[in-house]
């Protein structure tokens, strides 16, 4: 611990997919020096807890409508800590850079005149092309990948300004769209993309994975989809060389409720 | 080790974008399990041989136009070391699904009857947003992020395959083409891009790392850029939070041969 004019400076640090054993040895080991870690809702957090035991562990967390602290809060709350001479290590699931939020905590950290440091994680995207064992990006076959999250409107209407950047690349990773997937699936058969465009879908990789792949066309014709954890969506010619996920469901069969484990 | 009935799966570890401490600690732990890895051109090959410093290593690696090794020899040699009882790591640079060539190894293997594991790693633009403190996705200035590689043709000139997602995305992360920039930033003003869109090359990302930002405009004046290193250009508004780089050059001015380091 040290005073006001000594601050340490706060690192983000990437939680990877949520395996503890994803996440960089340098992650690892700046939480193992912090006094605080200040966390979002991460799958196992008993397994990261081991790198520093003896530290104060804060959940921040927001997902999916749960329990959601409010941005301001999570960013005074780290400014507060951090003028009281802790080393504050701030770990977020993923990269920080990607879906994570990072910026507006960084400002409230310049505005206060504390430095900050990055430690860059492992993408959901990775996670998932790893549990898919596909690439994302593949020679004569996707030379673009484009990590997008469709934002739909409060009425219920999809936002269509994601899909522009979903038609022009080759392979699309899709964060936070697991259950909209349907009206997904819709919009970019709409717009052009082939119905027999294959999609996988990979919920919590890294960590009791479920994971299943389809066609477009099967996806827009099925009931939004229930899911437990973090899901990615990814949508391309790669996916035609995923290993067997769950069996590729028959045209008009809804998604089953539980897919393979 | 052990025979042909009874082979380990070959694993595919992402090495992160350079500074050993930036692998997972999965990899870590793999590595330092392996009778034998096969690495790309990777900057520190003395802090990852620490992870296991009694196993051969072999350099594969290919870069720009340097000494390079074909894909099918590494494919063969993957093969064959696994049929002869070998732990296989096979490490390669950033996130191996992206623009790493995966595809073609694990299918070998897959021929071979060769089981495969896949550990995912930080990609160069993970690494590279770090370096620069931005996010590649923000909340009201980004909901998408593209990695593209730019073709060129042989003849010089600019494939345009890669023109539409590049246009269609907030932000943009150009892999390998550090020298091709300023044609690229002219095909980009070309297509509609606005001058004042804010550019950033990351070099070495995590090692040694020189960074610049600068216009699109400026750098469609500027003379093909030197590079040393493994080189990722971020484009896009995200840029404008960037920590201070090398000094925005002036718009006629030629970009220095030693940016700041």
């Amino acid at each position: 611990m040290n005073g006001h004019n000594n601050r340490y400076p706060v690192a983000f640090v990437g939680a990877g997919p949520g395996d503890p054993e994803l996440v960089t040895r340098k992650g690892w080991r700046l939480i193992g020096q912090a006094d605080v870690v200040l966390y979002d809702a991460l799958l196992d957090i008993e397994g990261f807890r081991q790198a520093a035991p003896a530290a104060r562990w804060i959940n921040v967390g927001k997902r999916l409508g749960r329990v959601s602290t409010a941005q301001s809060f999570i960013s005074k709350t780290l400014v507060n800590l951090s003028f009281q001479g802790n080393r504050v290590v701030r770990l977020k699931g993923g990269d920080p850079a990607i879906f994570g939020r990072l910026t507006e905590e960084i400002e409230a950290c310049r505005s206060a005149g504390i430095g900050v440091e990055i430690i860059p994680g492992v993408t959901a995207a990775s996670a998932s092309a790893a549990e898919l064992q596909i690439s994302l990006t593949q020679r004569s076959v996707s030379r673009s990948v484009t990590f997008l999250t469709p934002r739909m409107s409060k009425s219920g209407s999809l936002s269509s300004q994601w899909v522009p950047a979903a038609m022009a690349s080759d392979t699309v990773v899709l964060y936070m769209a697991g259950a909209e997937l349907p009206r997904i699936a819709r919009a970019l058969l709409d717009n052009g993309r082939h119905p027999q465009t294959r999609v996988a879908i990979v919920e919590s990789a890294s960590q009791s994975v479920r994971k299943m792949v389809a066609t477009l066309q099967y996806f827009s014709d099925s009931r939004p989809i229930t899911v437990d954890g973090p899901v990615t969506v990814v949508i391309g010619e790669v996916v035609n060389s995923a290993v067997e996920a769950a069996p590729l469901p028959s045209q008009h069969q809804t998604i089953p409720k539980a897919w393979a484990r």
